[in-house]
């Protein structure tokens, strides 16, 4: 009888490792478990499932259950949870939460890719029936379902990426939106000013925003949320809830494995995934990964991030040779008209690490001044004032700002010097850029700040 | 006395050179002579002038005779034209257009910034008095004084870059444009497929694109085009005609002064931009560069170039270190609702200097697949067999594709190889890109390609 490998989680990492694994050795028995319903969806596109732009979940789904076995000869089993892992012996047992029916299998090989749950506050009134997540298809369904409804009034809490989208989205299908952050700033590990810019346009937009404003308690009536007390004693009107606070790894199975874990629980796997147990990998959201810059552990869960490691850990169990180096932390978010990307190290987080960091920032137009429509864009470049490198950047302004981060994390990447970096010859036309690009500006300003 | 700098040009190259010199050295005396009625402007903005996007000329003035005078103490003398170069005695000769006065200028130090001129063809009519060429503000103004008659047929020749955004934007002023390329191709430097999807976006907004036929004859009628004949004995009524076939280094005084030239006549420098003549630096169109890829000596005049070896002459000059270290020949350019852009070599220019160049095109959508609103990004990577290592790339799409190309002219200058560009961190959001950006798709197809 021939290998099997036994998958836990059935979407970006999860199934990267097992199409990987099973292309590289068909002779591999692969079988994925899945505990919601779905698998292979774009997490990313819930906020424009939920506003409206994708109407059916289904556009969501990459692959189905059915391609996946039939193509690719994987078994996928949705609404199956895996309850214990038995390493010694090489076993889990799975329970079919349709009918609660636990069955044993054995496995050669294991992959856990089983992501990140929300955090869910502490405050009273958070068990609410119009309390909602936004990390899965089901979540995104519920809070679909609540969007038809009269209902005009939202409270979202927590100002990070996914809130800031689905106040856009939201506030686009008619709604009226209150974001509430307890810290001082929208998307927090971003400098101030960033928060500021993106304050003024949602403010522009319609929306509310809350900041360096805990919420105290959710008022309900009848099991359902009307209010927001927040901490300055005030009580906001809403007719539901949306929590987006962050996430930690899921990895209640792992730890009770006794597998390594490393920071916020998040396991602790080596550059091929391979985790404390040889027999074991592990990807995604649910791990410790490396900072390209610092070489120290983070957990930043990212999709691009969990499809990487997905293939890198296929194609080691598949029998070919990988490595997932690290990740820089590189997002981007749209918030209206205006977009929102960073790469590397913030100035707070490279000084948390020890770096002698500063900031440079320019703002220069993304066209040629003479050309209609041109838009500021505003870098940040963040300096390590020892070696001079760059250890991270962000950027705000028009679309093209996400490429322009992204020649800034192929510098971090690549560790070019900040001189290398204004010498780059970058392309140019009046309708896209001025003659000297923002980043080529943004690397001579850098140079002055470190002289200085 | 002090010592004097002599500068041969006013735009880009010149302006750049002289204002760095000054700066880092306050006591040079520093004159510029230009020949035109206009310094400092984006020759690169005058299709946008013309096509009235731009309304005046003087939005494309970067820095006024005036604040160069007064802020930076630089003497500007337009309409003057140096008439003769005597290296041995270290003066020239320069002549007042507007009175013909020939006076003599004693120099300490030089920069020969003279640009380039447009190519003119040598076929029957060319003379006639409506036909336009598009290098300078004076240019511009002929051509958009031609386009405020009523006349409705214009006949561009050339399809490179200014003949395609020239195209645009006589079309979206209401002209009938047809366009005639000698070559089988659009932007002949990049591959066929790139040129039929142009034309395909040309024709949809109306342009008609005559390709591998030559223009032999401007028909006239009272020293007026009012027909192009072509090679395949068609005449094709028109109103007037622009012609855009190329530029060549104005090279003629460097020449007559005994200076090394090199391809295509331009001017032979070095790294720090000094030419054969230790007292004489050449910068911008008219000069001869260096391929960062190959290393070899091109002609490729672009005003990121031109900007940039100013300045790096400037340093030199004024006591400073500065070295240009060559072109990529990154460019972009739109053509409606096409952006295209390209960095390093096309297969065609590989294959020149014996690289066994292969080319490996990705197709992909620039959102991710279920965000509305999405076009394909085509992206064409360039690779040296037996390196494996990318030497050239190029891409069509939408606005996005300036950044994509920008990240590959970062990946190419640090001599990443394939598999790091592959695994690159590069941000992701579902408005913005795919889970897998084009890069790395493409990226990893080139890795394919080369296994083959």
């Amino acid at each position: 009888m021939g290998e099997r490998l036994i998958v836990i989680g059935g979407t970006a990492a999860g199934l990267s490792a097992a199409s990987k694994a099973k292309k590289l050795n068909p002779q591999l028995e692969v079988i994925v478990f899945e505990k919601s319903g779905y698998i292979s969806y774009g997490a990313c596109g819930l906020p424009y499932f939920v506003g409206g732009m994708i109407a059916h979940e289904q556009e969501l789904i990459a692959v189905d259950a059915e391609t996946m076995h039939n193509k690719r000869k994987i078994s996928i089993f949705i609404h199956h949870e895996i309850v214990t892992l038995h390493r010694r012996e090489k076993f889990v047992e799975v329970k079919n939460l349709d009918n609660d029916a636990i069955q044993k299998y054995n496995y050669d090989k294991l992959v856990i890719a089983t992501g990140a749950t929300p955090i869910i506050p502490q405050f009273k009134g958070i068990e609410a029936s119009n309390v909602y997540y936004l990390r899965n298809v089901e979540d995104g369904i519920r809070l679909k379902n609540a969007m038809k409804t009269a209902e005009k009034q939202v409270a979202i809490i927590g100002g990070g990426f996914i809130g800031l989208e689905l106040a856009e989205q939201l506030t686009m299908a008619g709604k009226q939106v209150q974001i509430f952050e307890a810290m001082p700033r929208l998307l927090p590990f971003l400098d101030e000013i960033y928060s500021n810019i993106i304050k003024t346009t949602l403010e522009a937009h319609g929306v509310k925003v809350h900041l360096g404003v805990k919420v105290q308690e959710l008022i309900t009536k009848y099991r359902k949320v009307i209010g927001v007390k927040t901490s300055d004693n005030k009580v906001l009107d809403t007719d539901f809830v949306v929590v987006s606070v962050g996430v930690l790894p899921a990895t209640k199975l792992a730890k009770d494995a006794g597998l390594q874990l490393g920071i916020k629980n998040g396991i602790v796997v080596d550059d091929n995934m391979q985790t404390s147990d040889n027999a074991i990998w592990a990807c995604g959201d649910c791990v410790q990964m490396k900072n390209l810059v610092t070489g120290l552990p983070v957990y930043v869960p990212l999709g691009t991030t969990a499809n990487k490691q997905g293939r890198v850990a296929g194609e080691n169990i598949g029998g070919g040779e990988g490595t997932f180096k690290g990740v820089l932390g590189s997002m981007v978010t749209k918030v209206f008209e205006l977009y929102i990307a960073s790469t590397g190290l913030s100035l707070e987080q490279a000084k948390v690490v020890g770096i002698d960091a500063v900031a440079s920032l320019t703002i220069k137009g993304d066209k040629a001044s003479y050309y209609p429509g041109r838009t500021d864009s505003m870098l940040c470049l963040i300096l390590d004032k020892k070696s001079g490198l760059l250890v991270g950047a962000q950027g705000i302004g028009s679309e093209t700002i996400a490429g322009r981060i992204n020649v800034l994390a192929t510098a971090i990447t690549c560790k070019m010097t900040l001189s290398q970096i204004s010498e780059l010859d970058l392309v140019y036309a009046p309708p896209v850029a001025p003659v000297y690009d923002p980043i080529l500006i943004a690397a001579s300003q850098a140079i002055k700040e470190i002289e200085k």
